[in-house]
């Protein structure tokens, strides 16, 4: 715009211009004169570095434009992906798309953007492997292995490692490696860093670097940390917060915003299920995110394994994800009718242990599926038609897990209804709620869950009701595994109840803090934002697990410490809230104290009921039933 | 169907009734020996008292039919609604209706309708002046005045009357009298009777008697009784359970079934809010019995006054209700603006009071007409514009009761999204749920609100989730205030909440147990089985009121004692419950032990939850804001 008015003459150059900024103070005004200023600063930039560019008679360079994707791209990316990427999808036959609607994964690693100015470089000398900077990573752009040191041996000369420093894997070497053109230089990992060199306190572990004089040297790097090989999951020590790092990210380089407090959850949820995950998504950020045509971020593992994910409706979605459950325990049922009945034919111990296997944790289900793979050897070589439809339905006799995921708009107010139904149900599917208390995708409408004093669409003066407590609604319910997490303040507990949820076998919901641009600060700071939501009290992490009820123990359990802030500090550090301040300091004071009293009436009823003890199964009452009612 | 197939020939008959006695065993075999034999019991009745009837060759009678609607019912029931009770109504044109599609109340009055066999008749020596027969008709045929011995003058013969017992109105006379053509003769009034003659311990204070013998000289004694004053609202002693049943019902005769347990709530609501109530009803029984075309129970006091009440959709009702209490603010603060603007030319005083006035209590509201009254007064006398204005607005200057009332289809799950919503808001609307657990307008589906083991449709074997807890879950707002309430258990209680929700200036939740002919069992029990629900512990009642917590008290008081009897003795009352062990036996035992562990879980967590206290806003934030955050 400052370029067109500057050069065009449709307006006089000057008056254009102060038209301009005329109109940025209007718009963003009540966001803050920072803001203005730095739009203004845009503006002057803009002229200041505004040259003229001789377009030369005929073309001189000798290099060409890089190939849109790799030539190593699979066949449908060159024939598909790259068309839709190149300008050309309009081009496309209807034949070029499958009839069933469907769409390979695993393609945003053919779309390298190479957004990011700076990249983190690892200090293998500083860091303490803790693997923080994995984890936070909304792009699954730094990742950890720890291998072999034979490995090491056609390494290129620039890859950094150093020994693994745990009881586990001795003698095993560690790396933390950046996917140098998927970063978006969004610094969280920087700021997540614990580890600093005691000599120079402002160099990290981990540390940002230009990224253009470094680029080759780091994709040779990362192309030989991804052949690397992955750890075996059936075998790994412990699966937390740390070590859930060596697992593979089925979600990566997504075309989330730089810094996004959402996608380092989603990409979690891969890595500790990705492997038998099925998803569906409430449109959002995240299903945009999650299936940005035509690259889809959701990627598959070293067998071909990867979530399958499908996005329905706004309103729908737990329905939708419900219906997931149903088909595959439908199709289970059959295939164990199947299998019962072909028993006598592939071996009755094989069909026994399939039938009673426990499918819980990563050696179950490895178990499980080797029993599968047995079967599936057997099977052509019996006659009978059952083997045929068995063959079809075999691989449903591997656990699946099926999670819901969405926003809060979805979550606390449009599938709401739908969302309360499905939790009623008993049925076990996991719901992942990633909650940046606004409608961020459909442009920053309060929701039910935007907390006291927020402004937002609806709410320009700063809400003035409180947060809906969606988790304990659920937990009325007391068949619902719920838990609250924030992954910039409690990342093991954050591990822990993706776990519990899984695991559980009734309906399991995850309420996950997400920081968002919504919230108006830079993002490198999300994950201390994070910390602060918990230690102010406004964001109180806990599960609640119905399983504890039967060893007579209370449910729920607070896994944050009593608040050692204000509720104020957590506010000033955001626009949303700063925001009402500028349009009327009192009512910003107003809110202020409501939100506190909020959040100390929130964490004292808590702590209350996390004394409570309800009563275990009364087995007095059984007179030879077992009272389960199913 | 048998006559016609015992006549006709069409079939055999011998066969056509065997057909038909198979038909009868086929589907209402599940619903146990006793409905198929009353069945089957019913047909050979009908065969057995089959005679032919001559017609003569010309009318001979002597009496006329009586005339459709009484010659005294006002002249638009004679033009509309006269014509569709005599099934003329394909014959009105267009123009006989009014253009806004508004409807007159008060005209169930003007249809008789003589059902009831039987009819209660009051016996004065032995009653104890309780009320509750009163209080527990479900179409307000069963009325209770006190009123001046000088009334009396005027008495037919035949009606009766005592002294009034009570150190309130100390030398009024005290009548309970049936309105015989109204009564459906259920017989709830005479089972909740707690007054035995001690000579005759089946004689009560209330005994049904053959309605037609007394038919005329019960109908002079109603109309003697209609014409005796009403109590004045301002100066009764007070509003309890008893005393409630001393003001005019303004809900009557409707069309619900004989012995509806929903109704006496309904009844309830306009007799201590109806001159004020803005009622907005979800689709369901309570809006087919509450406007069942032609005739509208709601009515009119003797100033004309009743409640206003519409129907919208199944599944909006909760947001219908909050835009009329989105209007009725509206058109208030327009009307304050206005006579602030007018202060000058109507009298200062008269402003200051209107606009300062306490409107909650009887006297408070009446104090309030008054002045709105004396406002009218002076209004024509002013000559500025506004003065027009405010003659249109004036009457929202008093205070209104906005009701959003349905069923738990309505409330737990078609527009459960859209009242969780409302709630949320904080927005002073009084929610009133007739919870039959079940869909009972509709046929009979399972809701969520359908306990563990009873069988629906969907459930039909026995549903085996629990019910939802939608009071815990609105208590999860903490500014809503939510009772659970059983009329036949504790009524004092029912009265009480019924107060309190219209006096807390926010959102409040009343959920109401409703006995239903979908729960199978003779309704004339209903209020005795209301009892055992709350005695067995499956229907807690409770009372939240978050006025409590700024006294530093827990919000949370439960107003049943612990429970007394086993759930499965409230189970074995009622067919939908017994459908279950009739199909399965052993199933049935399986959820009664489910259901008595739910019960007793969700009991010992009220009884924790009871002792909960949330602290009060802490005003050492105040730093001179007063936190109300508006």
């Amino acid at each position: 715009q400052t370029c067109f008015f500057a050069i065009s003459g449709v307006l006089p150059s000057d008056d254009a211009i102060a038209k301009i900024k005329e109109s940025i103070q209007k718009t963003y005004g009540k966001k803050g004169e920072e803001v203005v200023r730095r739009n203004w600063v845009a503006v002057d930039q803009t002229l200041a570095n505004l040259f003229e560019v001789a377009v030369p008679a005929a073309v001189t360079a000798t290099r060409g434009r890089p190939p849109v994707v790799p030539d190593e791209a699979p066949d449908h990316v060159h024939s598909l992906m790259a068309m839709m990427v190149a300008g050309k999808g309009d081009l496309l036959p209807v034949g070029a798309f499958s009839p069933d609607g469907t769409w390979p994964t695993a393609t945003t690693q053919w779309e390298r953007r190479n957004i990011a100015i700076d990249i983190p470089i690892w200090d293998p000398d500083v860091c303490i492997q803790c693997n923080k900077c994995a984890l936070v990573c909304p792009h699954a752009a730094i990742r950890a292995k720890v291998y072999d040191p034979g490995e090491l041996e056609a390494a290129p000369e620039s890859f950094r490692s150093t020994d693994f420093r745990a009881k586990e894997y001795r003698g095993q070497k560690f790396t933390i490696q950046v996917a140098p053109e998927d970063c978006t230089g969004c610094t969280l990992c920087v700021n997540v860093c614990p580890a600093k060199d005691k000599s120079n306190p402002r160099h990290k572990a981990i540390n940002m670097e230009l990224q253009l004089p470094i680029r080759e040297r780091e994709i040779a790097n990362y192309a030989f940390f991804q052949a690397l090989p992955e750890l075996d999951r059936t075998s790994i020590a412990r699966v937390d917060h740390k070590f859930s790092q060596f697992l593979r990210p089925l979600f990566e380089y997504s075309g989330a915003c730089a810094g996004c407090g959402e996608t380092p959850y989603v990409k979690l949820m891969t890595q500790l299920f990705g492997d038998r995950d099925l998803i569906s998504n409430a449109t959002g950020c995240s299903s945009i995110y999650g299936g940005n045509l035509p690259s889809t971020p959701y990627c598959q593992d070293s067998h071909g394994r990867g979530p399958a994910w499908s996005n329905s409706l706004f309103e729908d979605n737990a329905e939708f994800g419900l219906g997931f459950r149903l088909g595959v325990d439908s199709h289970k049922r059959f295939a164990e009718a199947l299998l019962a009945k072909l028993a006598a034919q592939v071996g009755d111990t094989l069909v026994d242990e399939i039938l009673t296997a426990d499918q819980h944790g990563e050696a179950n289900v490895a178990a499980q599926r080797a029993r599968v793979e047995a079967l599936r050897g057997k099977l052509p070589g019996v006659a009978d038609p059952l083997a045929r439809q068995l063959e079809l339905l075999a691989d449903y006799l591997v656990r699946k897990s099926v999670w819901v995921v969405g926003g809060d708009g979805w979550a606390y107010d449009i599938g709401y209804g739908g969302l309360d139904h499905v939790l009623a149900l008993g049925r076990d599917v996991n719901v992942l709620v990633l909650d940046t208390e606004v409608y961020s995708n459909t442009g920053g409408q309060a929701s039910k869950s935007t907390p006291i004093g927020a402004a937002a669409k609806f709410a320009a003066s700063g809400k003035v009701t409180g947060k809906k407590d969606l988790g304990l609604m659920a937990m009325s319910y007391r068949h619902v595994y719920v838990a609250a997490v924030a992954m910039g303040a409690e990342d093991r507990q954050v591990v822990q109840a993706f776990i519990e949820a899984d695991s559980y076998p009734g309906p399991s919901l995850i309420i996950a803090y997400s920081h968002c641009i919504a919230h108006g600060y830079d993002l490198a700071l999300g994950m201390e934002q994070q910390k602060l939501a918990v230690t102010s009290g406004i964001w109180p992490v806990y599960r609640y697990d119905p399983r504890r009820i039967e060893n007579g123990e209370p449910p729920l359990q607070i896994d944050s410490k009593p608040p050692t802030e204000r509720v104020e500090a957590y506010m000033r550090n955001e626009t949303r809230f700063r925001m009402v301040e500028r349009i009327d300091a009192d009512r910003f004071k107003r809110l202020a104290v409501a939100a506190q009293d909020f959040a100390t009436q929130r964490m004292a009823l808590y702590e209350q009921l996390a004394r409570i003890v309800v009563p275990a199964h009364d087995q007095t009452n059984d007179d030879g039933a077992d009272g389960s009612g199913e």
